[in-house]
């Protein structure tokens, strides 16, 4: 494709996304399509002459997006939301025209420094602790997910843990990883892949009321782990939970892990966006004791997935971890050690040049609108919260500090399934369930960047209508 | 931003692409600017009001675009091809803008659907094994980037060794890893990851022509692994080798796998593309003998980074091995096991749709459009080797089966590495270099979409040069 047909085609499919999110609101936001739908409208094996885009296009919409779950459609509750935006896409696009490969600072100059910068830029705007600052020791890396932030927050408390002997002798004797038992699964993944096993995760009770992980239950487990021989390596505190957006307490949390020396990674990987408000920051209150944070951009602050932010207070420690050099990768730049080589702070070799979407993002909508977005969605959940508390047939399940709300009719647990059956069943709404004491329980999650009132008004109004003909009037 | 916003700002984005590739021949390939020079021309902070699309266009230009090093130019020859292409940046804008997050078939059932599809789709363009197809047991994922793929055949292996109590203890005992003394530093880094650490890995000796590995080596190491009580978990064979692009001898390390119950990944990253072609399909010779394949279309396949196609011949291992299931997942599809769930087959539980950059590339080119990008490369590679091998003063270190070329100056390393220097401070042509029977050997990778035999001959007029001033005329 020649730039010229490059720049015709792309015409046509910028044209295709704006006329898509122009007219989400009017397409249901999940498919009825059973499974198989798609595979069997495709043909058997690829073309083996080529064809238009034109012709792409028009399956796009023939085929892929009457099967697709709409994540930006203003009517998407469910899960965490996973925003993107229009700057968002456009850096990704412009990523995705350079094509430039950032395993080390000599293979992309500016994609590694425009990533340390803007993560200096978002930590700023956070307003998180100085240590995770490129400044001193500490710094900060976009990885994939949260998931892959456990996971190398896992491998570094490891080497630690170990002593450094880790990198040669592996698993060694046995390691504890504690979170709560409300932590995020990514956890348990991320002990199983770092050859830990489940057995490795101690799973920390919480405070019945808050969800927030009992830390003098944690202070027993490290204890009990101690006298049996069982060395604990790594803490997750979470701040906001996947189930009820639950805030781990820090500033109690911190001091147990300094005085047992547990590397403290803490997990903010919905909530931590908040942070940008300074209203919101309440959630990070004792960050100073991590030894690593993370949060995803691409989960609440208009920048698509995949854009994790993650950051360290030792760089060093990460990358002794982590890095393997083999001379076809050896380079001058390298050897001087002036510079960073992001190949060594995760775990594929290579990269994309995430950074030019939060670039894009941070300059299009400036501190002050993306503080704007994030005060629409506590507002909405708000919002949609008195509405639940206002009926008597509902209840809310645990407090509400961003923007999800987890609530239930007063009833047994079969009533809440039907009622989330029949809403999903209009497709006008999706909401996702958890359990929340052994209860199930409904999530409404605002954060679609075209959720407005009328839509959280709409949801309000689905879900009352389903009600009526599960329980007696309230 | 409005759709309409979006739609303008698009086109000029659009635009910016189309420039940028109709002048990469005129800029420099790689950047001078000192390590430092982006991150001081930036602003300390984000700004704190927004700021128009233009402004952050103007600012690509001024400060990111001499700051890279172009790996889409046609006088890049560094490393392995990261090849992109029109039809590969227009889905991945599709996907940014549909912003489907596709942890789940219900969370995405034409993003699952369409990967599964496609998947059997280059698995029939490949013509790999019946096995690996999703009609029976096997089925393809696309990884990030075949770093992931090792790790997780690794993990797949780990679960299978330790006959499924892997995921309950972790590493218990002691495992071993098997791959060539010229196998990529991945699995070096993957064996960290899971635990193994660097002595669960036993590098393999290889033969000294061929650089492929030796196979009655592999028997041995395992024989004694097995005697000293270790147990052998996984040969990584490599079609392609990073340094020279060496084959391992599939067709008897198959057996050798198979009388152990050794797991068998093969990792095909970079040449894995050329069995597009009929006639390049020698790498895969023994390829059913594998238990898990993967390679590349990021790198020599006209799709953009990240796109790395992995396939396994039993799926259900695969998930018994990554699965875990928190209650927020729950849902009736996952439920139905009539669906595939790709976060059990990955790292990290997000993914984007990157099936559909695979779709716009296999329906643009076809798969004879395909065929002639490889065949371009390996004849322009032959035609660069033929300038080697008739000129004296030079030797051809290895064959060159594919798209590398990897040669020296005959004579001591400093004048060789004189030459890369040389060579690369002319910013008109990249090479890269590795060792080879321990000697300092530059590589010729060609496959930059936009390399032709002009921008060929003038790397040969450039490195012929340059040599002149280094060794007595031939």
């Amino acid at each position: 494709m020649t730039p010229e047909e490059f720049r015709q085609a792309g015409y046509a499919v910028v044209d295709w996304i704006a006329d898509y999110w122009a007219t989400l609101p009017q397409r249901p936001v999940t498919s009825q399509d059973p499974p198989g739908t798609l595979a069997a409208g495709l043909p058997a094996g690829p073309p083996e002459r080529g064809e238009s885009v034109e012709a792409v296009l028009a399956d796009l919409d023939k085929l892929i997006a009457p099967g697709l779950t709409h994540w930006q459609h203003p009517g998407f509750f469910g899960y965490f939301p996973a925003n993107t935006s229009g700057p968002s896409v456009l850096g990704d696009l412009v990523s995705a025209g350079l094509g430039v490969q950032g395993m080390l600072w000599a293979t992309g100059p500016a994609c590694t420094e425009l990533e340390t910068v803007l993560l200096d830029w978002l930590a700023q705007a956070l307003d998180l602790p100085e240590k995770f600052r490129s400044a001193g020791p500490g710094g900060g890396v976009i990885q994939d997910s949260a998931s892959s932030a456990t996971l190398v927050a896992t491998l570094v408390a490891l080497h630690r843990a170990a002593g450094g002997r880790w990198r040669e002798v592996g698993v060694e004797g046995r390691y504890r990883v504690y979170a709560s038992t409300e932590a995020h699964s990514s956890i348990e993944k991320a002990a199983r892949i770092a050859g830990l096993g489940r057995d490795g995760v101690r799973l920390i009770e919480v405070d019945p009321q808050s969800r927030a992980m009992s830390v003098p239950a944690l202070r027993a487990a490290i204890e009990a782990d101690r006298a049996a021989g069982v060395v604990p390596a790594l803490v997750v505190a979470t701040v906001g939970t996947t189930s009820t957006t639950a805030i781990d307490p820090l500033p109690q949390i911190g001091p147990v892990c300094a005085e047992y020396g547990v590397f403290l990674h803490v997990d903010a990987a919905y909530a931590g966006a908040a942070a940008i408000c300074p209203e919101l920051r309440f959630g990070h209150a004792g960050l100073e004791y991590a030894d690593s944070y993370c949060f995803d951009p691409h989960k609440w602050l208009l920048t698509g997935f995949d854009c994790d932010a993650f950051w360290v207070a030792d760089a060093g420690e990460l990358v002794e971890a982590l890095t393997v050099l083999p001379e076809y990768l050896r380079n001058a730049a390298t050897e001087s050690g002036a510079v960073i080589d992001y190949r060594d702070w995760q775990v594929p070799l290579g990269r994309r040049f995430r950074a030019l979407k939060l670039w894009f993002v941070l300059r299009w909508y400036g501190v002050e609108g993306l503080r704007e977005h994030i005060r629409r969605g506590v507002t909405l959940a708000a919002r949609f919260a008195d509405r639940v508390r206002a009926d008597d047939r509902f209840e809310l399940v645990a407090p509400h500090p961003y923007g999800l709300v987890c609530f239930r009719l007063r009833g047994p647990d079969e009533a809440n399934e039907q009622l989330l059956a029949a809403v999903s069943g209009t497709r006008r709404v999706l909401l996702t369930h958890t359990r929340v004491t052994g209860r199930h329980t409904l999530r409404l999650a605002v954060g679609a960047p075209q959720s407005t009132e009328v839509h959280v008004d709409e949801a309000w109004d689905i879900i009352s209508g389903a009600a009526a003909g599960l329980v007696p009037p309230g």
